[in-house]
C-alpha cells in the first residue's frame, strides 16, 4: 500500500517514523537519533535515513511533534500560550527539505506563571481528546518529565511538569544510593513510600540517605530500596500535584508499566485513573494535527 | 621539629595528612587518593607517598577518620551506636603496616532507627566538644552528604543525613537543569527559595523544572537560577531537620562559604548560629583520639 504521509515522534533521545495511510499505521521504523545527538543541519539526513524507503516522486506530507521543535532542533516553533486547544493551528513548515517531502513540526505549549513549557505532549493530549471529546479533567504524562495538564473544554488550561523520572534515574545511576539500588520490586514498599511522602512532604529529603543506611546496617534489599526510592519521588510529585488531581477524573498516558506505577500510587488517594496507550495518542494527536495542514495548504 | 603524631582525614574522594606536636600542625600534604580510588591493598602506599618525609626509624603514630574506615576501606572500623560519645574508644589497629608507622582509623557512628550512619563527622564533633566542654544543642556539618546531629552531656544522642549537596551536584551538573544553572549567586533569590520550600515543602518537585522554564520564557540568570536551586535544596533540607534546630542553639562545622550559605538559611528563622572551622575542629577531634590510644597503648 501506498504511504499517504509520514507521522514522526522526535523527542531528545529518539526518533520514531511511521507511514500511514490516513490513520491506519503501513510501516514503522526507529533510530537513536535525537534531538540531543544532532546538530542543527542534520535532522534532515537522520529522518530520511529511516523513511527512504517508504518514499518516492511525489512529496509526501511528514508531521513531527516533540524536541525537534526546539530552538536547537530542526526548525523552532514557537510555544503556543495556554490556555489553548492542545493543537491549535496548522504545524510549522521546515524550509528547504528533500523534494520529496514537505516537513511540518507542531508547535510546544508554554505557560508563563508559573513559567513551564512542553513539547510532544500536546500531541499526545490532542490525540486523547480526538477520542474523548468534551472530556474535562486531568491528564498525567509520566516519563522522564513528567507533564500533568487539567484540560476542560478541549483545551490544557494549565501544566506543571515533574523532573520525577530524571531524578530517580540520578539518584540510582549516579549518586551514593547506586550501591543499595538495584533491580526488583516491592510492591507494599512502594505504597509505602508513596503514602509517607503525602502526608509528610517535609521529610523527603530525610528519607533519601535512609535507602543507603538501611542497606549497611540492616541488609535492606535493593528491589525494595528501589521501590522505596520511586515512592518516595512519585509521592513527592503527588504531594506537588495535588490539586490538580483531587476530585478530578484523572488519565494516564505513557508507557505501560509505568503508568501503571502511577495507578497504583494514586488509586489509594481514591482517585479513578484510566489510563490511554502512549503510541495511540501520539498517532492520533499527529492525524490531527495532519488534518490542519491539509485544511490550510 | 620532629614529628610526634600523623593526623590524617580520609575520605570517599580525598587525602589530606597533617604531622603533628601534640595539639601543633608542623607540615600537611593532600591528594586526591580518596577511599573510592583505591583497592584494599593501596592505602598505605597511598598514605606512605604522602608522609614517606615526615617518617624515621622510631615507629610514629598515624591517626585516621573518615571513609577509610569503611568495610571497602584501609580496616573495617566498626560503628559504634548511638546515643554515644563521639568518639567513645580508642580507635582500631590497622593491622600488619609499615613498621615505621602504627595506624589507627576511628570508628563512625551509627544510629539503628531510623537508619544513619557517618564516618569522619563524629571526629568533628569530638574537635568541637572539645573546646565546648558541655555544649547543648545541635550541630549541622554541611557537605556532600549533611549531617545534623544532637548533642546532649558530650554526647551524640540522634542524628540524620541529607544528601543535599550530592543533589545539587547531579542536578546542576547531569540534569536538563545543567543548561540553565551557571555560576554567580542571587542572595535575596536564596533566601526566597529557602523560605518557599520550609513553607511549602510539598512543592518542591514542581520547583524545580521550573528554574528551567524560567530561562527559556523569561531568560532567568544562570546566577540566580543556582542560588534557586541551592536554596529549594537547603530549604527542603531545613523542612526535614526542623525538629532538630526549632529553639536549639546550632554550631554549624564546615567549609566556610557552604557554612555561610547555611547560616543565610537558618537566620530568617530565628536561628542562633556559630560557626567552627572544619579543618580545626578534626585536628582536635584526631588530637582526642591519639590521647585515647596513648592511654591504652
Amino acid at each position: 500500500m501506498k504511504t499517504e504521509w509520514i507521522a514522526v515522534d522526535w523527542g531528545t533521545s529518539h526518533l520514531r517514523a511511521w507511514a500511514m495511510d490516513g490513520g491506519a499505521v503501513l510501516d514503522s521504523a526507529r533510530s537513536e537519533q535525537g534531538m540531543a545527538r544532532l546538530a542543527k543541519g542534520e535532522f534532515q539526513a537522520a529522518l530520511l535515513a529511516l523513511i527512504e524507503s517508504w518514499l518516492d516522486d511525489a512529496p509526501v506530507d511528514v508531521i513531527a511533534c516533540g524536541m525537534v521543535g526546539a530552538r536547537q532542533g530542526w526548525v523552532e516553533a514557537p510555544y503556543t500560550a495556554v490556555p489553548s486547544a492542545p493543537v491549535p493551528d496548522t504545524p510549522i513548515r521546515v524550509p528547504g527539505t528533500d523534494p520529496r517531502i514537505r516537513a511540518f513540526v507542531v508547535p510546544g505549549l508554554k505557560q508563563n506563571a508559573p513559567p513551564d513549557v512542553m513539547r510532544g505532549e500536546e500531541t499526545q493530549i490532542a490525540g486523547f481528546l480526538d477520542s474523548h471529546p468534551n472530556w474535562d479533567g486531568v491528564i498525567c504524562l509520566p516519563g522522564t518529565h513528567t507533564k500533568w495538564a487539567q484540560v476542560s473544554a478541549n483545551e490544557v488550561v494549565s501544566f506543571r511538569t515533574f523532573m520525577t523520572g530524571e531524578l530517580f534515574d540520578l539518584l540510582r545511576g549516579h549518586s551514593v544510593l547506586q550501591h543499595s539500588v538495584g533491580d526488583g520490586w516491592d510492591t507494599a514498599a512502594f505504597a509505602e513510600a508513596v503514602e509517607d511522602t503525602l502526608s509528610k512532604p517535609e521529610q523527603l529529603a530525610a528519607r533519601l540517605f535512609g535507602l543507603r543506611a538501611a542497606d549497611l546496617l540492616h541488609a535492606q534489599d535493593a528491589g525494595t530500596a528501589r521501590a522505596r526510592l520511586s515512592g518516595l519521588l512519585i509521592g513527592a510529585e503527588l504531594a506537588a500535584s495535588r490539586p490538580y488531581w483531587l476530585g478530578q477524573q484523572i488519565a494516564i498516558i505513557g508507557a505501560e508499566e509505568l503508568s501503571a506505577v502511577y495507578a497504583q500510587a494514586l488509586q489509594p488517594q481514591g482517585a479513578f485513573v484510566e489510563t490511554a496507550d502512549a503510541t495511540q495518542s501520539t498517532l492520533a494527536g499527529l492525524t490531527r494535527a495532519r488534518n490542519l495542514t491539509r485544511q490550510t495548504a
